[in-house]
């Protein structure tokens, strides 16, 4: 993957190893329109950068990385590939999705399988981080606390009281700026958000863990043999004749999952995790707001994606995300309207959230 | 224009004389963007009925006229003409809008030139009128007052304290139903159209006007002379040769003065004008909020003139009129998405007015 891998010297030896590893699952339901089942958000260039979600994580990622494996869905294999210029054995399909710790199991047995046991990268394909050379720097002393045997969870620091995220209880300090993780938290409710960025030493949990194959699995098979097993089994057969009839026959009896649940909460309760604080800038681009916010969004009429022209009416503020038509906006504050080839959307900011539910209550219409 | 206009006995001569003119201009432009300059709000079938407003216009006079004459810009005559089946003398365009007055005169002096003097009825292009036939029987009632010599007006019962029309002040019986009108008040604000209601006596003002020919030229001889001459001498040379040079140099002469002002009200003053009061359902139609209101519109989402479903999720009652998308509207209330060809308009029932200035709003982008 990495083009001058053979004479990459400032990077070390464990930084060399590493295998970076893109879940690209989830359809971003509260992007809808713009993003549908068959057109999830990590295949968007929400932004109207020339470059969509996944395009950007690989580059970001690309220099650091000896491989890069993308786990994604069957039905979305083609557009990656079509998006992504990877080995097309570095591209993972799920028959069904099964949550992210079957992907991310699957990728960690098969990068055993293919060149023993690694130090990887999980790193969720549809992000934005714009200083990808403070990602990779943050990576890099992962990565060295990852040889080590720890799990290594990435933590966001907070620039606002969000309940939109997870949050990670920072302990004491590891080694150089690593700590060990205290325990995490699910997405808070606003008063426990603004008390715990109050209090200070807690971190964003961005789902971005670094750690070694061997240590993963080895938690796995403790925690959820059942899953480990049938990764392996998978694995296993993954390059060879029998892929076919083994994914048939185990994937569907992969434990459901998420890996926050089952690794990262019980292997910090055990001390197994550590945490380093990472203050680049982070998005999860989760719902129009968000992109509003993103770009650049104020007083005036904002276009994004887009270039025909807006209109406001005693209206602050209205964004309007593709589509070709003139759009103008009256009388409503924060207004955001989408279209895309399927459909359009209308609603406020303050709303965005509430997206997710748009799809569904065209199907009982 | 009257199917069967020689065998009708049941209509009385008076009524059999009666000659329709029925203005078509006004863009509409709180329908944008149905309603653009090229498509005026009379061509539009603005609730999906089959029938345009000026189709239907047509046909809710023509049992009772002699003859209909529509006035009209010329960019909207063969838009006009494709609409509704006219003799072509009797589709009267305008080189340019000069108000209604000028419209109506040219229409009188026109009838006169052709038919002798007649009595005419003038109602305007895009309003809406249910029930037929309650209408037609209110415009004989008007005819017979107005062969008398009266400016005879209609008088719409008011259902609301509407601050959107100019009221008629109704005085003493004349004859039958007929009333003399002591004065017209322009649109008033909220307080006295509470009041106006609350003292009783008082109709809207729908701009339907029902007068002899020759008593309207009479009055604009005093009143507006140089308007009438004018009017007269377009009308002399209209079915000959020199149309075109008299148009053209008379035309951009004549007074752009409304007949409310023009006529009404000074005619009013003198005691010269009866108004017959009408119970008939009636609608201007004039923004989305009225046409949402005719397509009874309720707490569930309402399509108007479109086939794709709407969904509205924490959004009571949301109106899309037009486009071929599905449409759903998350967390705003009682909101209004409309889709031309064009642009496509955001707004909410209570702010429907302002629509009037979207338009404009683009050309400043």
């Amino acid at each position: 993957m990495h083009p001058d891998t053979a004479d990459t010297t400032i990077v070390s030896d464990i930084v060399h190893d590493l295998v970076t590893v893109i879940p690209a699952g989830g359809v971003g339901s509260r992007l809808w329109p713009l993003s549908q089942p068959h057109r999830p958000k990590f295949l968007l260039d929400l932004l109207g950068t020339g470059r969509t979600l996944i395009q950007d994580t690989v580059a970001r990622v690309a220099p650091l990385s000896d491989r890069v494996l993308v786990v994604t869905g069957e039905r979305h294999a083609a557009a990656v590939g079509a998006q992504v210029d990877l080995p097309v054995e570095d591209l993972v399909t799920e028959p069904s999705p099964r949550d992210s710790m079957a992907a991310i199991a699957l990728a960690a047995a098969l990068i055993e399988e293919r060149w023993g046991p690694r130090v990887m990268g999980s790193f969720a394909a549809d992000h934005l981080i714009p200083d990808a050379e403070a990602f990779r720097a943050t990576v890099r002393e992962a990565a060295r606390v990852a040889a080590t045997g720890k799990v290594v969870v990435i933590g966001i620091e907070p620039t606002e009281p969000s309940t939109a995220f997870g949050y990670i209880e920072m302990g004491q300090t590891l080694s150089g700026d690593a700590r060990h993780v205290v325990a995490f938290t699910e997405k808070p409710d606003a008063e426990t958000a603004a008390d715990m960025l109050a209090r200070g030493g807690f971190a964003w949990n961005a789902g971005m863990f670094v750690m070694r194959t061997d240590v993963l699995l080895g938690h796995l098979d403790r925690l959820q043999p059942t899953l480990a097993a049938g990764a392996r089994e998978i694995a296993a057969a993954w390059d060879g004749a029998d892929r076919a009839e083994v994914l048939g026959r185990v994937w569907p009896t992969l434990t459901k999952i998420a890996i926050d649940h089952a690794i990262a909460e019980p292997v910090a309760a055990e001390g197994g995790v550590a945490v380093v604080p990472a203050s680049f800038e982070w998005h999860d681009v989760g719902d129009f707001d968000s992109l509003a916010e993103l770009s650049g969004a104020g007083d005036a009429p904002t276009s994004i994606g887009r270039e025909a022209p807006v209109g406001a009416v005693g209206a602050r503020g209205p964004v309007v995300v593709g589509g070709t038509k003139p759009v103008v906006v009256v009388g409503v504050d924060d207004a955001v309207v989408v279209e895309s080839d399927e459909a359009i959307l209308v609603t406020v900011r303050a709303q965005a959230q509430r997206v997710k539910d748009a799809a569904k209550s065209l199907e009982t219409t």
